[in-house]
């Protein structure tokens, strides 16, 4: 009744799953993507701060604890080039690497590449996969196969801090700036791990940066896992943004539907009073049907807010119910752990959010 | 320029994603769900076997030994079950836990708990979440908040090897039979990686395990990550089996184009001497966008195949292009890697052969 169980490592058996960490190439030559002409979406001070931070240190510190240590997660960070390069190589420096058995290392601490077409269309090319115990960083290549103008997307980690990220090109490669999104201004999205995006399978599908390729606008990554909380020190610093529009996604995280009830105007006002023109959307949990707690009375919160703002006259606000994302076939499938959306959770999401958003951007033009 | 981090871990900020590993009750009492009244689907032998595995073992020696190592893990596996208890404790046993950046330690090592529903519905509750450092198995408990008479789903690991799995309940509580599916007898689905569920979050969204819901069926998941070639001796077992229906999947982990010549056609003939009358579903690989190498010579095979049995009379084969899955607004973002399907892949891949097996199992009706 006994038998001898090896306890060979899983990518011993499928070569699909090997991850390579050796490089043959000898014409290799790194560049920062501080430095121009790569861009860097996301992050507050990209060239001036040790780490690619979405917050300022003082106004982080001032949120909360949480926040602080959140805000140096690199989520929804991306860094556009172009390159005549037949490879991409990265060498990323990683002083925390996020480890949770809710995620994968590929969404915690990998970076995902997209190809950038004139088009607007921006397609999937392969995550630089992190080899699992890598510590401190790792290098990752990808390779074309020819060598032609491409225009690239690096999506940055999810759960990981990053310190330096180095792209290694042909030394004799053309290198060049990005697309540039079809719109100068982001659109800025504050919320719980909803948007900061535990539990997608890899950055792409954050939704932010599926909403981003979608609508190809830059969209700012806010969402603190756990911790958004509506403190004054990051509604005021998030109102004194240059936006698009902003949209305020954070039931999940307050503590009870009182606190939310305390806080959600508050919010709202203070945006709306930086920016009386731009659109501002609502929006409530989407996992009503496996994490129903106090749903209704979080609801009726952002409603309330909602119908606040129309009745002293805002035209440009909005309000999406979450629950709506998920309703029909798949509303039980579309989370991992019953509160976070997986890669289907999060498709639809930004499916509903994009329809929203296009209408509250035409509705301003009009 | 320099900023000290402290690795503290990522469950100490958001305390959504703590795992418990300690439970105050005191009246659990365990049981195997080796015995009845708890009944196992997808293993092989599952009450005198050493660990839940999926092939007999001189079957899966005989085949390779990728696959006599990847038949053990417990893949696609069910328990299905009755209680009136309050929780649900698991207790699992586990002599190989797969590790690795592509997945989810959710997926390769948790236990997806889903409650039945009389009218066939299967609803999602909870994964039971195995804590990141475990080694050799866990413990975890899921609550109801309150007691009465319910039925269950147990969806097993993908990617570990599980020897004992124990259900703790209410030393009082009532314990009996599962829900039965809607037919006595299973489908069966031979493939790669796609089929085994690589990329999943968790093993309720592996495709197998989707399709087993959408149906109300027994899906027998034989899916051998990078290791299905249609060897003869598997494919002789699995002619063997008693089954409604079969879907042929492998077209991935054939080596080349013309392995796969030389291997698909005598492998359908083979499945359908044992069964004149059953359908046979071909399905050729859903991720051509993003892994299109030599794609469309395999899918030639596969036509070829099809026709080949159509020439021949034969009523009850289908083809089914893998490509259409993906096909549309998603194409690029229903893999986790590009190679293997994500949670929007799985569900996409499960919703096309919902449709073409109800067609099928219409067809052999009339």
């Amino acid at each position: 009744m006994t038998e001898e169980i090896k306890k060979e490592k899983y990518v011993e058996v499928d070569k699909n799953l090997a991850i390579e960490t050796s490089f043959p190439e000898t014409d290799v030559r790194f560049h920062s993507v501080r430095h121009a002409p790569f861009e860097l979406y996301n992050f507050y001070d990209p060239a001036g701060q040790p780490i690619f931070r979405r917050l300022p240190e003082d106004v982080a510190a001032a949120t909360s604890d949480g926040v602080a240590k959140l805000c140096r997660e690199s989520a929804g960070g991306r860094v556009r080039f172009s390159t005549d390069s037949q490879y991409i190589l990265i060498k990323a420096v990683m002083p925390v690497v996020g480890r949770n058995s809710h995620m994968t290392l590929a969404m915690s601490a990998g970076f995902d590449l997209y190809e950038d077409y004139p088009s607007g269309e921006s397609k999937y090319i392969r995550v630089f996969m992190p080899p699992y115990n890598m510590d401190g960083g790792y290098e990752q290549i990808i390779r074309f196969g020819s060598r032609k103008m491409r225009y690239f997307t690096i999506n940055f980690p999810i759960h990981s801090v990053v310190s330096e990220l180095y792209v290694g090109l042909q030394e004799d490669a053309a290198l060049g700036e990005g697309r540039k999104y079809a719109d100068d201004k982001p659109i800025v999205i504050y919320g719980s791990s909803i948007v900061h995006g535990t539990a997608a399978t890899r950055p792409g599908l954050v939704y932010t940066n599926i909403l981003s390729r979608y609508l190809d606008m830059n969209v700012v990554n806010l969402g603190f896992s756990g911790k958004a909380l509506a403190e004054p020190a990051i509604i005021d610093w998030i109102a004194a943004q240059d936006m698009r529009l902003f949209v305020l996604d954070y039931d999940h995280n307050a503590p009870t539907p009182e606190y939310l009830g305390e806080t959600h105007l508050p919010a709202y006002k203070k945006i709306r009073e930086a920016h009386p023109d731009m659109p501002i959307i609502m929006v409530t949990r989407p996992n009503v049907a496996t994490n129903g707690s106090r749903a209704m009375e979080r609801k009726d919160v952002v409603i309330d807010t909602y119908r606040a703002a129309r009745d002293a006259g805002d035209r440009h606000v909005y309000y999406v119910d979450g629950e709506s994302f998920f309703l029909g076939k798949f509303e039980n499938e579309c989370t991992m752990d019953g509160v976070h959306p997986n890669d289907l959770g999060f498709t639809l999401m930004a499916e509903g959010l994009e329809c929203e958003i296009r209408r509250a951007l035409r509705d301003c033009e009009a």
